[in-house]
């Protein structure tokens, strides 16, 4: 009879691999590693396949997924300007659907059951992996060797060691990262205290914006919400992106330091770059300042807050998830136009916005001559406007209840 | 009989100098001028009371309020992190509420019915001024000079000079402007062209960002979301304001430009100033993040969302504001601590923070030892948070619905 | 040269017979009359074209727009469950957008630039009707004849019998009414003593609920959020309606009397009835209950209160509709299955429910054998769900702020 | 060395006697049963009292909490107009954390360190105990005897024969029923499938609607949201409710049924009836028409939905639930006043409304003499409403993207 087998999110380091062969001792199952490329750099997808099946792994499925990363995951983070609490662009929220999505294909191809994944048992990842995974695919099971299988640092040298894998053991990296092309995620034990700010060698995708390089104009192109072109030369959204974290980390945009709530229900500090990322928010909420209308956009910072939530806490493929994608994706048909920004220093400033679908007139808006505003509107919208209140403040006076000033109430 | 009286919101300048004498001629009343100085600078009250009388006013009521607005409108305004479409700090909005209830507290004093303002047709500011003064006073009426009496700029230029007022005509300012400590806001013809940025000449209260002195790091102690304490020196919610726009002024840091909905209908180009104002919300927000239980924390966005958008509105004084001010202030009982942040170029970074409220749990955080939190909860916690996406993806597979993956759908 | 043409929404009635001669003695235009049957029964159109050709109308635009005004209007106030302030299902809020969209078609055709309509200035379908036309036609002017041109019903009595028009001038009703396929509105003088209970001959569409015939049964068979059959018979959105007006009507369903807010800013009494409307909402609300996702029709709730508040304002062509409906609209597509109800005595109770889309599972709901939920995961969810409110109350502890029990403190 | 020491939450009943022992011979500790009267009926305090010592305990600790109950918890949830998806009182939801509130109490007299509670591992109510306890004694442990000790009912039938247990075995109900003085919530197998209609013999708080008594009119004079008298007889808010009970119950009023969204991620089918809370909600929700401002109501049913999601989940004593209670108690200071009411064959209907502290203007609202609304201010105000629809309208003619009509696009 055919062994069990399960599909293993594989990063090609220490712990993953030495889970191959844990797993495979532990459940008696075969191990098909998952490697995905999301822009995070470092060795290329065959040096990681290979080691896949040097560590016992029974088939090594690699993907250069950026740019479907790019296009269906940080789009549509854009085109909701998507911040969790009003500062973490999603780093890594976004990147497990698109892993979970080809873990799901591999599990398919392969005849797997199970979907195994590096994560702790306290982190917000674990359920991003495993919610993806069984809203993706209700019948498959998942593990986290870490979590569920004891795979502690220590056991995995000493078991790297002992089989004689083919990964380094002894490098030791102070810090927890996870990056893509949106960005980069820091966590370190020193960090944790929360009155330490961090040190320098923190980050990578950003230069100090202490001492920046003479300040960068750019005009970047949108479409229905998505950038097309930077200073005219067309892009994609994986090259708008890229060409971004270049020009904004050199000016050492996109950095943030905070204690974030986790879905676990704890705080914890967090340190991020995401250059391209914020530049590209930046222009994108500057740009529907101009072609959105004001309620529309006033739900949409309901809708986006509900968005952030839930893809932080690992919905990708909910319901929820898709009718609120519905509601922005409408919203964006108009969102069209340039946006001139100067990046410099650690900041990314909008001075010039252009749009055929502007819904900004310049004619009501003009105190110069040419101003079309009809004034005598406005005495009978503000009386009618006011008319709540002033109801509500003559039964204040009724009941002596009135606001006070100086020594006596004023009603 | 005696005449009627009208008050009138006087800042000394060459409109409302004239309007003194232009309602009395239109209207057959008595003007009383107020005065009020919410750290606009500028000539001194004393000056401004005596122009007032020198134009015609029967009374001039000048009063300091600086403190009562830092402390009663300002304050209130950070403890809800109030961004008018997640950008603006509500400097002219504020204001007006405080100079509101200086008007009707003259006209009470001074026997008046009717409530004379500056204000076009056309802006956010004679709604606020008008719905304020009915909110407090609902018997009180209403007029604008400019928007109801044909007082154009034209037309008082030709009446000072023939009335011989005291008051300089000749010189012309580029840019309309209103300013108090919280922030400066300037509008000004060429900025009308939405692709033109602004130029140097605009600012005021902020140094160009572009070549900042030393970074100055800065330590502000919160005590129930109030800045009690700055590098350990005792402050005053005034004190608070004043030293860090000058520090944050210093730095470039504040600057707004920003394509704004008002609530009239259209949209405008606005630039702001607001360095205290934008340091001191970063800090108190950071502080929020450590001291603040996470749902509270969310719907507190959604309060605050609604809280700006009707104080930029003009319904300070509106039932709604006043509860939505007792959400607001029940969630600040432990918002005390001590933030850390670096001023530089334009940019106020908090990279430290400290308090003995905090809900932020070292042990549970860490993933160093002492670790206290209990990772086997995870799995239930997964599993259960996880299951209405997983009966709606098994849905999804049951009618064929699932969401596709390369080429087949992945159920 | 061809004179201006005003296009007018014409019921038949005294005032808008009259408002076709005066609208064109005060402003020189030809009178287009346009007349709309959303349901309201009465006289039937060809009578109603006719007689506004007998009063002066150039031109006499009739069109039957039942099926139109069920399927594009009542429907998707249906699937949104739309009731303003939880209590009014929007009857006439609805209906002013067909009819503006027929003045809009009627004004193309007829080369007319204005629209009048028979409204006052204080209620809300002044503005439905303003803001209705500008959303499709913003070069459109509005007027009212009532509103604007001064014309009173005394006026208008004399009017009629001085120009000798066909329409009955002596009948006095005591009631102001609106009435359509999806309800009934009625105003009255004596109803405007809050005070006051409505009295039998206010009502039209539901007899007394007091004396009721037997129960009736009836099975309700929803498609995608819309009722597709009857006791297992097809029906059209239109006969949805009408039958179940009937059904439920005989049983007193759907009685309201309610003091509403309305837009305008002033609170008035209403009444109305709305049978079939009230009961298909409560089927496909309870339908919505088993086959919606749980956040997604939490989130449904908010997205519909700002539904229901703006198209009560008459913002049904606005962009923040389109938006919200995009939402709505995605929720939909698994609202499919039976309702069984019992119509009797003004209750419409749901006490039956099927659907192939169900996600009610029946072996993890059961208590009974077979039970598949399994409890262990209970443990887990519950300690990571409160920890964030057991943390707060640790620092309530430390703090000596916990929940008072007794003479104690608990903490 | 002493024991430790378990606090039980004690019903009588068969489960929770047999756990006594069963907690003292799986865990070494003793018991400590609490009972606590909410109103929901059945054996008195002291019968209760007696039956646990009888079964082991080792103290037992009684509480009438009724009074308490209607305050603090019914109360509460009357002025929130409470209804969990628009739809259930949250009977058993408000009625754990009283409990709770009584079992810390204990714990703390008596030396305990653990809580006990009888529910299973697939209900909400596990959650509201647990939950409730650790936001009350963030040190305190939680056991459940059935989820966690594998207390079945055949084993406690066992057990208890076995040991002699002054209890019934052999009584077997078919309901899982729970009440109190708010409502009474009633689960059975056969209404598991959800076709299958509730049996007559599934209510007891209620009579049959469909054969009612003579109609019964009531006046329900509130005070601050609070009702304080019936028919002008003063009462307590437990009087209130339990009049009302008796009242409404008889017109069977208050009968629900619905499949629930569990906190706990599935579907289920609950039966409930709460006539007095049903009228007393419908009552008050119709003060709170007259005596809110618009803007304040509207938000505060944003706010209440929250509310009642969060009390359904066991965060009674959270931070977040203590500062929606500070928006709601602001808006009760003017819901005073009297509300008419006829109760009869399941119909609670308002027909009748008095207020000191209405908002409802008369003069304003009227269309007959007398009329004081100033219509000209109509026109201005709609002009600015619908400004920014009609600039959205003018750019969608641009675009060819306009409303379709007939044949032709409209634009």
């Amino acid at each position: 009879m055919a062994k069990d087998r399960v599909v293993l999110a594989y990063s090609g380091g220490l712990d993953t691999s030495v889970a191959i062969g844990w797993i495979g001792e532990r459940t008696g199952a075969e191990v098909v590693t998952v490697a995905v490329d999301v822009g995070q750099g470092g060795e290329d997808l065959e040096t990681i396949r290979q080691r896949a099946l040097d560590c016992g792994a029974v088939e090594a499925y690699v993907a250069d997924a950026r740019d479907e990363f790019a296009s269906e995951y940080c789009m549509p983070a854009l085109k909701a300007n998507a911040l969790y609490m009003d500062a973490y662009p999603l780093i890594s929220a976004i990147s497990r659907p698109v892993i979970v999505k080809h873990l799901v294909a591999a599990a398919r191809q392969f005849g797997a059951t199970t979907v195994a994944h590096g994560c702790t048992g306290k982190g917000n990842d674990q359920v991003r992996f495993e919610n993806g995974i069984t809203s993706l695919a209700p019948d498959m099971h998942c593990i986290s060797p870490v979590r569920d299988l004891a795979l502690t640092r220590e056991f995995a040298i000493d078991y790297a060691n002992k089989h004689d894998l083919p990964i380094e053991t002894t490098h030791h990296n102070p810090f927890s990262i996870d990056q893509n092309v949106w960005g980069r995620a820091i966590e370190t034990g020193f960090l944790e205290d929360l009155w330490n700010a961090p040190t320098k060698d923190v980050y990578n995708y950003t230069d100090d914006p202490t001492y920046p390089p003479l300040p960068d104009e750019v005009v970047i192109t949108f479409k229905e919400g998505i950038p097309v072109a930077i200073d005219g030369r067309d892009v994609t959204p994986l090259q708008a992106i890229q060409e971004m974290n270049k020009r904004a980390g050199a000016q050492g945009i996109g950095r943030i330091d905070i204690v974030e709530d986790r879905y676990v229900g704890i705080k914890s500090r967090e340190i991020y770059e995401a250059p391209g990322a914020m530049a590209l928010i930046q222009a994108h909420r500057d740009l529907e300042h101009i072609t959105m209308d004001r309620e529309q956009a006033r739900f949409k910072r309901t809708v986006v807050d509900r968005w952030s939530d839930i893809v932080y806490e690992g919905q990708w493929f909910s319901p929820l998830k898709r009718s609120l994608d519905a509601y922005i994706e409408d919203t964006q048909q108009y969102v069209t136009g340039d946006i001139r920004m100067v990046l410099h220093g650690g900041r990314a400033v909008v001075n010039g916005r252009k749009s055929e679908t502007s819904l900004y007139d310049f004619n009501l808006a003009t105190y110069d001559a040419g101003d079309s505003f009809d004034q005598s509107h406005a005495k009978g919208f503000i009386e009618l406007t006011g008319l709540p209140a002033q109801l509500a403040a003559a039964r204040d006076v009724k009941f002596g209840r009135g606001v006070a000033i100086g020594k006596a109430k004023l009603n």
